[in-house]
């Protein structure tokens, strides 16, 4: 890569905070590279500190250009005091084990992006019926336009968070054991691949069946995808 | 469940920092049920504090009666500092969408763990041997005597920190959608479940011939479980 291409790449600050310090060669701080983990799987951990404690609450996010959403229903311990203060957001997806030659070389294939900024509590109404419905149509292409509207009072009960991501690092490891040192070893090295996948739908109990699980849901099962 | 049954289940204590806040329902303090989670998928989130902000580092841990292990690999910024500092780790495990017929009722059947504890850092070698045979063994069975021995170079460059378990809260859903009040409405809602495996194992490039998968390992893709 040309230094004149690097120049076009957009990329979030390199700071203290979000400095890769091992492993450069897995280390991004390129939107595309943070963007597309996030992307990658709606689960993500919040983490966030109350009296100098840490807390790590696993919930639901997505993303709208440089700014990443979060469900607050799991995290209703820190929306009291939510607005304004430091998050840190990781989104991690194991995909397989590295198994080597030794111990220390064993490792696992992964991505993971570790978001920083600031916590927001959406409070305005309309903006969040349009926050909640980029996330349900995200997940389920189409679904918000088939469901019973929210009520005012759903709609109060559901808390959005949001942040711009201020500082960012994805990281990645994507290859096989590294440890030719020891390949005269004679035991088995090589990866275990995880796979995730959604499975055949089950309908609730009672659902008629002359509802038939929409294209869309169909196609989102066959993908491969998790959303 | 009799309060006699009830007495004699080990419980973590109830503390303002555990007690689950939402969905009384769903949430558990019980020993067994907190274990499980952790037992149940080898990645957690570390969450952690340093001059007042919030990291959250993904990594593999493992478990030892009522101590939580972790690779100390991944959280070298926090390293230096750990030793007898609070931590939150987090384990979730996303099993499916539930889909309901409106987007209030949407959620995600899921397993999560919570635990807080003091970080240590195992300084001493032979107990960091100890701790590391039982996480490659607890992944692939055998396994560690069956590779080259860890040199001291290794053992010292390998970091593993434990925490006894303080407080914990283990949350589950396992359900289908909870708007039987809405029914009538003819949308399709049921679970879109959520899969994960070990899919076909593939050789190190180099790989001599001559030398087959473990029957661990091979037990271990086919029976559908993560370790």
């Amino acid at each position: 890569m040309s230094d004149t291409d690097f120049a076009t790449i957009a990329e979030f600050p390199t700071t203290e905070r979000s400095r890769v310090r091992r492993r450069h060669d897995r280390g991004s701080h390129a939107h595309a590279d943070v963007h597309a983990v996030l992307d990658a799987t709606p689960l993500c951990h919040v983490g966030y500190t109350i009296d100098g404690a840490p807390y790590v609450t696993p919930t639901l996010h997505w993303r709208e250009g440089n700014r990443v959403y979060w469900h607050g229903s799991a995290a209703s311990r820190f929306l009291r005091q939510a607005e304004g203060t430091p998050v840190c957001l990781t989104c991690s997806i194991m995909d397989g084990y590295v198994l080597a030659r030794s111990a220390f070389n064993h490792s696992i294939n992964y991505r993971s992006a570790m978001v920083f900024g600031t916590a927001r509590v959406i409070e305005d109404v309309d903006e969040k019926a349009r926050a909640l419905r980029h996330f349900v149509d995200g997940l389920f292409p189409g679904r918000w336009e088939s469901l019973r509207p929210m009520t005012a009072q759903e709609l109060k009960a559901t808390s959005v968070l949001w942040m711009e991501i201020e500082e960012a690092t994805a990281k990645v490891r994507d290859a096989p054991p590294g440890d030719l040192e020891d390949a005269h070893i004679p035991v088995w090295a090589g990866i275990l691949p995880l796979q995730s996948g959604l499975a055949a739908a089950e309908p609730a109990p009672g659902l008629p069946g002359s509802i038939a699980l929409p294209a869309a849901l169909d196609e989102l099962i066959r993908s491969g995808r998790l959303r």
